[in-house]
């Protein structure tokens, strides 16, 4: 049985609290594994995921949360996600079951340029709640420049 | 913004503990978002997911655990997953992010026939343990018909 090396690597940004994760792989001859120990790579609470299985020329998120924090992957092909604290924007590009984002809240969140049959895993810290979401970027950036 | 109807439907089979879940989904114009709300869907705490990127004649699995419970859901392609209490064993087709396979402690688990490219998402109530693998069938056997 193999042994599995379980340390992710944090990868800063220059987006406020948006953190990429490495994480821990183990290949053999049955394919890929990539594994991800909660209390390690994701610093929040999992209460929810969600699987996106996306068209091509979806431009999904284009919005931010008030408490919502948020563990994006995408496991098979890959997608564009931008983060945006209301100063400080960045795009990544995720292409690896491997490689996490976290989106904690008050980030504004897009994903796009999803290749043909992407598929984006997205574990979230809370049950749906409408009334956490901000859907304005203008509203946004009145919050998110509010000092705290 | 979509409404979201999150009951997912427990469906029953004829092993032992084991059940599969149908869980809910919106459909829009962007794609397919398919839900898991833990504590609704996933009867265990998840402290560790693990993605699985087959090859096409991979056979995974092929072991029990003492402890553990996973959960497991095809999130692109398909793949046959086997699971075994030790006097009933049911084949089942993984074919959609929205239908998940509970196995519990002490079930035979076995993957199989992926689809070119398919992507297993597991979900595990603990990290890694060797201790906890049951690897050999007439040992899982003679587990499993012990008078509990």
């Amino acid at each position: 049985m193999a042994s599995q090396v379980l340390e992710s690597t944090l990868i800063p940004t220059r987006v406020a609290g948006v953190t990429l994760r490495r994480l821990p792989e183990v290949h053999d001859s049955r394919g890929l594994l990539s594994i991800c120990e909660l209390t390690r790579s994701v610093p929040f609470e999992v209460r929810r995921y969600f699987v996106v299985t996306a068209t091509a020329d979806a431009c999904r998120g284009t919005h931010a949360h008030h408490k919502l924090h948020q563990f994006l992957c995408c496991i098979h092909g890959q997608c564009h996600a931008i983060a945006d604290d209301g100063k400080t924007r960045e795009e990544f590009v995720l292409d690896s079951p491997s490689l996490g984002l976290y989106l904690p809240p008050m980030t504004w969140g897009t994903q796009h340029r999803f290749s043909p049959g992407a598929v984006l895993l997205v574990l979230a810290s809370d049950v749906f709640e409408e009334t956490d979401y901000i859907c304005e970027y203008d509203e946004f950036l009145t919050l998110a420049r509010r000092p705290r």
